[in-house]
């Protein structure tokens, strides 16, 4: 979408974590979480660390295939993977992890990850 | 900034939204208003009608002048007009005329604009 | 999206706009638009006025559903509308109006719309 | 801002990075950048990684304060740190890595940096 390019004629590095987020979002409801739930218990899936690496840029109307993996978890974080590829080319652009915790709010207190949340699952979209 | 630009390599129309956010936003601080009152009683300013006019367009890195003003209002709506204009050439860019209420969230219930409530304010930024 | 969203628990005023902007472009695509084609004759379709009345708030998870139509045109600009409904509860939620013309970049120049430029066109997305 | 935030009621993990633009894009003024020369040449700094650790959440309407700092850099990347402040707490919110090259639009190459590029500058706003 042209709001995701900038001057340089590519897309803009902060929209990849919007496509990341999407993504993630789309993992998360496929495993179970639902936003009605968050609503009620005020527990948020809160991102603690993102580690983004660029490797070749998108460019407008491009269409992108985004690989989403939740990996390891301790007792309060858990690791998601994410790749995007560029289909037509095969063109690997970004790689991306990010650290998670539950978080409740309005007071903002870590959650422990409930018994049963998955060690791995794998989503593409 | 680069994430207010598109591939077309001027500033995206909805990046001249967040100018306005922002200019209203100093407009109503400069009224009195204040977060911290806005998160206690949880009566926010809400956008019900915005509508924009382009007529030239900015490019990356220019400077922008916004002016900003409250003007009539009904029982329990207000209306804010913008201009947004390039000082280096004196051009005009942008006119913006909203229509906001007060909300109280979480209901969604519309308040009563406060007696007082000014009739005219202006501000430049 | 939680990005979507603000602190006054609903989507922001400012996505809509994203929404149908990512609604126009399908509505182009779909009428044979290309971003090929875009790159190449660097002609962009540029949104000149919007008109947007936010008649109801949509919250972090709601599936929403846009109807797009093209209208009239004249020599130079033509019309879309948009319509944002909640399927769940067939609420309209939001209600846009946006005139847009081709504009041949770096000159900025408005270009004349092609003949056969069609006089309607409707998607739901 | 409104927009900065979401439905968790804290700022959005994706507005730091707009934050952090920001105060980069300051940072390459204050060190004689200019953005007609970026127009000219067509040379963009471009992003290649980003590393940030979400430390402590900011709330709607809060003051943050940004320090920026260019430190080492190779023949063709240089690297950037920032750290956000909330300076009414003294709270450290957020700190941020990223690594940058000079990349040649559209082409896509990368540029070896100038002789004479800053080792070290810093920068507060």
């Amino acid at each position: 979408m042209y709001f995701d390019t900038d001057a340089g004629g590519v897309v803009h590095n902060i929209s990849y974590l919007r496509f990341i987020e999407t993504a993630r979002t789309y993992l998360a409801i496929s495993m179970g979480m639902s936003f009605e739930e968050i609503a009620r218990t005020q527990i948020h899936p809160v991102v603690v660390r993102t580690e983004i690496d660029y490797k070749a840029p998108a460019r407008l109307g491009d269409i992108l295939l985004i690989h989403g993996h939740i990996g390891t978890h301790s007792g309060v974080r858990f690791h998601v993977e994410f790749e995007i590829i560029r289909p037509s080319d095969g063109k690997l652009l970004i790689t991306c992890h990010q650290v998670l915790a539950l978080v409740k709010m309005p007071e903002g207190h870590v959650i422990r990850l409930p018994s049963g949340f998955p060690d791995s699952f794998t989503l593409t979209a």
